[in-house]
């Protein structure tokens, strides 16, 4: 934290700034300049916000300095952590690919798709039994009856279930079924859900908001570990902007960044990060360069048929051609499908 | 819905659509224009969503025209809606006010607040006792101690208590000690959690979403109205923006657009909307100057000490000298506090 | 400047930043803390960036204290500055109303319509002569000879003329017929014009660009003042959002922050900040209650034939009503019109 | 054009519509549906806006369909457009690289830079003479003599040079000295620099606004075609959002969106996208992935003493690095370096 006063700061300002401060327990360090003093303040975090200081006389404004979190982060922990899902690693050398439906709309054809997204290169199997739906007129997802199509699904490709969670009341239902919990972009500041997942212990796939700093991101994921979890695995879906000619915004510069900072490995979400099925591949192959530990791709086998989000669902054979263009760049980022 | 033909389109691929789209049991209309040709869509909504028809041969955009909602519409109910909370009726000729601290911390300084409020012109009483805490490690609430605490205040102020409910499993305990149950912005996409509130029949304070669209504001609210339960006040609390003088950016705007296509009543919440304490009493001015039913207002007796949001909480006697600004502009849109 | 080292950083990290520091011609000062070292730093600020330190060994992040603007704030000019244009005061105790149409079209209609603001309250001629348009294929303004009907409406009326100048080579022209040059929202960052309508001396309106900070915008209007020119007056436009539902969002808080920390008056512009014409008497009384020293309000006789920007028009009488209520507002604030 | 009719509206009302649309020498196509009429309008733009019709009774909303672009448009010219600068081919199988100092400092260094760019695998030759600078008290550019040290580093190089010109008045000076004109974000819609910069015929570099939409992006680059002059080259150089671990969003999704739709070649600029030079280098393999014709990248050989932007700019070490990347990502979407 630092004080900055007002170039009309009197000594008097000063003083009190760093009585308020020591008051909170806090070490106070004025650093006079030519124009005006800052201050700076060290000590543990307590309680109190120190942003309170900045209504008291001669202040001008008030910069946060550290950040508060901390088991996620790379200084803690300098180590790559890789998250195994089901006995699939993610975040070591290999990209994961995560395909499959939105949602989940029948036995056969959930069974089918995971077969031919499994033959076609995919790691993990993805699939909504509980969907989080703008309107409430729109298609809310199977419920536990999707989440036995995923088991089937499973059952009949091999492929680990990743599955999202909406509420504290089916967490446990949930993870009967899934190999990895997903905490959607909307639930993201959940905080009870997040607690709640954390409490399973099992791996958890944390979706950013799509208003989301990264300080607020990194902090999601600090509410799971910080109930003995670490199995978090973050992922991109794009941003709330201005730019209307996709449904969001995908940031992958997230990717460097989280890289730097923490430990946790990242995926992207081309699919739900543009809306549109002709961008998916470019935005996957972006990502896959810019260092994604891997990527989740909505595949439908008739998705002009989709419950859910059909514009933006590739074929599965248009998931093949992907997955081969994005061997090579892999490669070129020192990593394999 | 209408369709834009790509001006390379054939005839053939105009009569492709066509067929796709009454093959969902939908009407297709035709509209040749000079370089191209548009086709509108009629019929009732289906499961299908027909933005599906985007990737059909010389297809160039699809348009959405209709809304989803549909309960929450003036179209559909054209007098406003008037809430009672706890006897105070919101949304009718009186500026409703709201006032108390971000978190309640003790029996005593809630009673005091309350009490302080009340004596310069508050009509309900606001208070947390479950926060959501962008960080694990603050200050999260005192959970049904601080219910109790409301309950405390609300028997010796008179004033009706909102409070804020963060998850299902909570909803009843809430319910139990609450005039009205607040979802917050973090909140606004939980879906499970507006059903949860929508079945209780109490009176709902929805917050706006940090990047929600006015579309989606008010499919939430359309989430709880389909439950059942009518008695739903929108409250515009800032939006994120790249703006970064103010915690988040107050979308006044929203008042009047509400207005014309919803009857719902809406309130301002310019404490978390602006995040500074000087702000508060400028756009508390310009909130109910556009027409705002009424204001979400934080007051702390000693905001310096407050556990959570100190800087942009009012002491009482500022509150007081805020009210009593309020009162001519209050007078001049025709209203009265 | 704030040094925020890692945590991991050692002692000869933070000795190779003081001693970078100090070869900049700056003094390092370097405050330890339980986890890690900051390191404040002060002096002059010098042609070269400090930030470019972020890349030394053990640097987690560098972080800006000081503002680069110094003529337009507060500190260094307490008083509020008042800037008359053609004689009538703006940042005064008086609201300033400024109306008149998005583009002038003919003598007779930008005559009629002076005559017709004037005598429902508007004390300044709003009317573009060169218009900005997105496409190359809208109307682009008449160019001198509609600063000639400028001039036959100041003649007529009485009211001085604001007008927008677009490019450096008009500068001169547009100041032999204007009281005030208007830089808009687009070229808020076109130096060379900034630089050539601060030589002019003459009073200019600065918009807000649709994606500047406060700092970007002060920063613009340091520019002119820079030349000598004092006589700058801020308006606050609309800034660019997600949110949908009006063209621009109108950011009102600008008008206490920039109250704040700098002495320039400031103006909102509702018809561009929300392009939709019954939101603009909602955000004109806003504007007024948040403590804008006026309005820019476009007003045509006959809107729906406007060859610009007709649908944010109001028409006279529909701007006399927006004035009647005005006036109750404006005393509200301790105020008149 | 498509307008929506409230439900309630009357026969009497789509009639009233129908002829105003008429009167604008459009034609009204009415749509009755189930719930609400919906009116297409088709006919050639006239210079009236039809949105005026939005204030029509009985209106709900008015729908633009068509885009205003033609030039730009893949509808009007299918083909790929390749803009040759000084003889190096932007918008073929080739991925262009223009690497140099953000400002040109010396003639040496500028010299010594070009070189060393070269010799790593740069097509052209970045650096400014001119500076857009938020501050009037950073450094702003060596002027004319900055293009004479740009020559005599072609001259050492054999690198065509790109540097940006500001303002009308200086566009002839540094057509005489470039091999292709930038226009800079801020200047995007600085629309007489763009009608003078498409009369030299000269090839336009031209860079996204940071908070410009595609269309207005689009709109921008048709004010040089409509000139005459067709070699325009856009730049995707990150757009401003709330998202603060970048200096700006870069948004990759154009890259695709802009191939749909416009002929035009289009490059990435990594360096002013991130403002962080650990960014650099994965989003310019992401641009590369994501199918950008071209990298614009700064490159500095001390970035620490650099005059503008050092923290974003790379050494040549660091880029020739960069370079040795992109090679494989080229080949796996079918180009070359």
């Amino acid at each position: 934290m630092l004080i900055v006063m007002d170039r009309t700061a009197t000594q008097a300002d000063v003083e009190g700034v760093v009585a308020a401060v020591e008051r909170m327990g806090l070490r106070a360090h004025p650093i006079p300049g030519v124009q005006r003093t800052a201050i700076g303040i060290t000590g543990n975090r307590g309680v109190v916000e120190p942003t309170a200081l900045e209504n008291l006389p001669g202040v001008l404004e008030v910069i946060k300095v550290s950040h508060p979190y901390k088991l996620v982060s790379r200084e803690f922990h300098p180590d790559d952590t890789v998250v195994s899902i089901g006995g699939v690693p993610v975040g070591g050398t290999r990209v994961v690919l995560v395909a499959g439906p939105c949602a989940v709309e029948t036995f056969e054809r959930t069974v089918a798709i995971a077969v031919a997204v499994k033959a076609r290169g995919a790691h993990l199997l993805r699939g909504g039994a509980f969907k989080p739906r703008t309107s409430p007129y729109s298609f809310q997802g199977h419920g536990e009856e999707g989440l036995r199509m995923l088991a089937a699904a499973r059952e009949a490709s091999g492929l680990p279930v990743v599955t999202e969670v909406l509420d504290t009341g089916a967490v446990d239902l949930v993870a009967r079924y899934a190999d990895c919990l997903q905490i959607g972009a909307r639930n993201m500041q959940n905080f009870e859900l997040l607690k709640a997942v954390g409490k399973t212990g099992k791996p958890v796939l944390l979706k950013r908001g799509m208003a989301a700093t990264l300080e607020e991101f990194l902090l999601a994921a600090e509410y799971v570990l910080n109930e003995g979890n670490p199995n978090v695995v973050l992922c991109e879906r794009g941003v709330r902007t201005f730019s209307d000619f996709t449904r969001n915004t995908l940031d992958l510069a997230v990717i460097p960044a989280v890289e730097r900072i923490s430990h946790l490995p990242i995926l992207a979400d081309p699919s739900h990060g543009t809306g549109r099925r002709h961008k998916v591949a470019p935005m996957s192959r972006a990502a896959v360069a810019a260092g994604a530990d891997g990527l989740v791709i909505e595949v439908h086998d008739r998705p002009e048929e989709a419950l859910s989000d059909g514009p933006q669902a590739l074929t599965p054979d248009a998931f093949g051609d992907l997955v081969s263009q994005l061997g090579p760049i892999a490669a070129a980022v020192g990593r394999s499908l």
